[in-house]
């Protein structure tokens, strides 16, 4: 089973967008055992478009179309798919009703052109999913089939994995099921986790099955893919489970989470655990480090709030003591259990630019690291960032 | 004079790097004015890689191929290229010397795989730059011509930048130059702002110069890009100030800035000249505004600082009487002469939920809105602090 990508639109040729779409849909197929061989990008021009999905559908089984399915008048991804299935469009009334009262709940108009977002190729049916405006389709072509989704990737991603995925596995006939699992890594370089592992990776390399794979996420750290196939869903799971503890055993607390844990995630799970409560001073991470937490912890349970405060590194003594008193600050303002400090050396301080002072205030006691920090601006705070929940995860861990 | 880019690299299809490099390519290409229409990824295969490139050459004047020319047994795409030229590859003894010492400056020995770099096909000609260990190559197949550059951004970027632009400008004959400008807006959909200009984007179809393009930008709102050809510079920057102006008398306000500047810079700018320092307060964006405006403001000598907190919403009255508190309140605790602050309905609040409340303490008077929201949380949060940097605009402007 081929299933070839085809992104559309002009802004993506120009570069005024980069086509992660693709890239995402490239990483689901994979998962699920489907070969996608071609992506191919083009602009909203009918006949270019014509040819890039004909030619798609020569040699590939499915082909997905990302994007063109907008009220404007470049959005025409419609009108080719139809042409290319030799049918008519026809508007969906009840699209048109619930596209306006999707309007209507914002306390907006429908304009006439959102109209043509209900015109459906006869013989193509709708996804179920609609987060947005644009309906995505299913049309088959003899045995072949296109899907539409738009390219707002929230909406893309809804419809792709409520549908289309599905559909495809269904389609391929692959019974077998694969499945993976990430183990998420910070702390060690992939050459240095490559080593840690490389008898194991040896031993898997005759066994063939699971396999591993490393992927380097920047900020975010390294991550340990484990992928299993197998007959059934619960052979699959045992196999990955039996991989994961393997890998911890080798590996320890370099691994703070799996699939799609963040390390904020886990420091919150870790303070709910132990019934713990929250609080931050940040200064040149600029809220950031809040803006993670309260990402994950909508209601502010755990993390019950920070300040911001360019003060903080103002004061006589920047450095270990400013954040030593910013972190009992912190948990005395917002009358918590912990206090938690970032703060950084000014260019023109006695430490070395870069140097990062982490404090935490916890019962009795306070536990402060300093490390130093590399990379630009941008960089540096994220990376400040993962760093001081990475000593929040540890202190924790070691209590 | 059109030239297509082929990203090659089979971690592109599984979406473990995402393409930017035929992102950034395209763009360069478009203001140099060279079409790009087809812009196509594929893995490192043989032949899916000798098809993809004689297809792109059979529809476009130059290919460039990005990727595939590091020293590992699946970086191909020296051996492709020579087999589509009809010709052998021969070893440049030089080019193997070069690699030989940029190893030996590193401190690091040259591995036998290396020299695999060096393999040029008879006729072409290598690219003056050559950053890393991949040198890049330019391959004339009749009149028609390849380019080899690495996939490594940076060394891709010199390599565009230092040879095939301008070996591309020269081919194509082309003295006109292509400049565009992006005027950003907020506050209206992408179908409003077409009614809007319907009558002048008439007018431009006919004079085919400049044009205009729509480009939905999300959360940052939607992009109206104008694009002039002329023969000159001062030509094209003339144009384009003339057709802002008038875009810019039938918009109003909508537009909040210019090419890349983003609400908050736009907002911080305002402040700056009028001499006020700010702080702020924030409920459920939870710390999203203080690291939008920090980002902007690193040294925070506009923006001071703000508070996350949670209990805003859980004073007796939460809504727009909690939100004017929370204003004066940094504003006090910050010592600024700007105090903001934004607030969200609870669930079981009496209001509606998803409706935000904003308020501004500035000098003797305070200044509320209430707007009512749509999305999913993570959408919510950056919807809310978009409409807040907005309101805070407007408030400024209309002092």
């Amino acid at each position: 089973m081929r299933c070839e990508i085809v992104a559309i639109g002009t802004e993506l040729l120009l570069g005024q967008i980069v086509d992660t779409n693709s890239s995402w849909i490239g990483e689901q197929l994979a998962l699920v055992g489907i070969d996608s061989h071609f992506q191919v990008k083009v602009g909203d021009n009918f006949d270019r478009m014509e040819r890039t999905i004909r030619h798609a559908l020569e040699r590939s089984d499915a082909v997905i179309c990302c994007g063109g399915l907008g009220p404007t008048q470049d959005d025409i991804t419609r009108e080719v798919i139809a042409a290319i299935m030799g049918v008519e469009l026809h508007r969906d009334e009840a699209v048109v009703a619930k596209i306006r009262d999707m309007f209507e709940s914002r306390g907006r108009v429908m304009v006439d052109n959102n109209r043509r977002q209900a015109d459906i190729p006869e013989g193509a049916s709708l996804i179920a999913q609609m987060p947005g405006t644009a309906p995505g389709l299913v049309c088959p072509i003899g045995d072949k089939v296109i899907y539409a989704v738009p390219g707002v990737p929230h909406e893309m991603r809804t419809m792709m994995d409520g549908t289309v995925l599905a559909d495809l596995q269904r389609r391929s006939g692959e019974t077998a099921v694969i499945r993976s699992r990430v183990l998420r890594t910070w702390g060690d370089s992939e050459s240095g986790l490559a080593e840690r592992l490389a008898d194991r990776i040896d031993q898997l390399d005759g066994l063939g099955n699971p396999t591993l794979a490393f992927q380097a996420s920047g900020m975010e750290g390294i991550k340990v893919r484990i992928t299993a196939k197998a007959v059934h869903e619960t052979a699959a799971a045992e196999i990955i489970s039996a991989e994961e503890t393997l890998l911890r055993g080798l590996l320890g607390d370099v691994i703070f989470g799996v699939d799609e844990e963040s390390m904020e995630t886990v420091v919150l799970n870790l303070l709910e655990a132990r019934g713990l409560t929250l609080a931050i001073a940040e200064g040149m991470t600029g809220g950031v480090l809040s803006a993670r937490l309260s990402e994950i912890d909508h209601g502010l349970t755990v993390f019950r709030g920070g300040a911001v405060r360019g003060e903080m590194e103002d004061g006589e003594r920047p450095g270990a003591d400013s954040a030593a008193a910013a972190a009992i600050g912190a948990r005395r303002d917002f009358g918590t259990d912990v206090g938690l400090a970032v703060t950084a050396a000014r260019a023109h301080d006695e430490q070395p630019p870069g140097t990062v002072f982490m404090n935490l205030a916890m019962g009795e006691a306070q536990y402060a690291q300093t490390v130093s920090l590399p990379g630009d601006r941008a960089r540096f705070r994220n990376y400040a960032v993962i760093n001081v929940l990475n000593f929040l995860r540890k202190t924790l861990m070691e209590q």
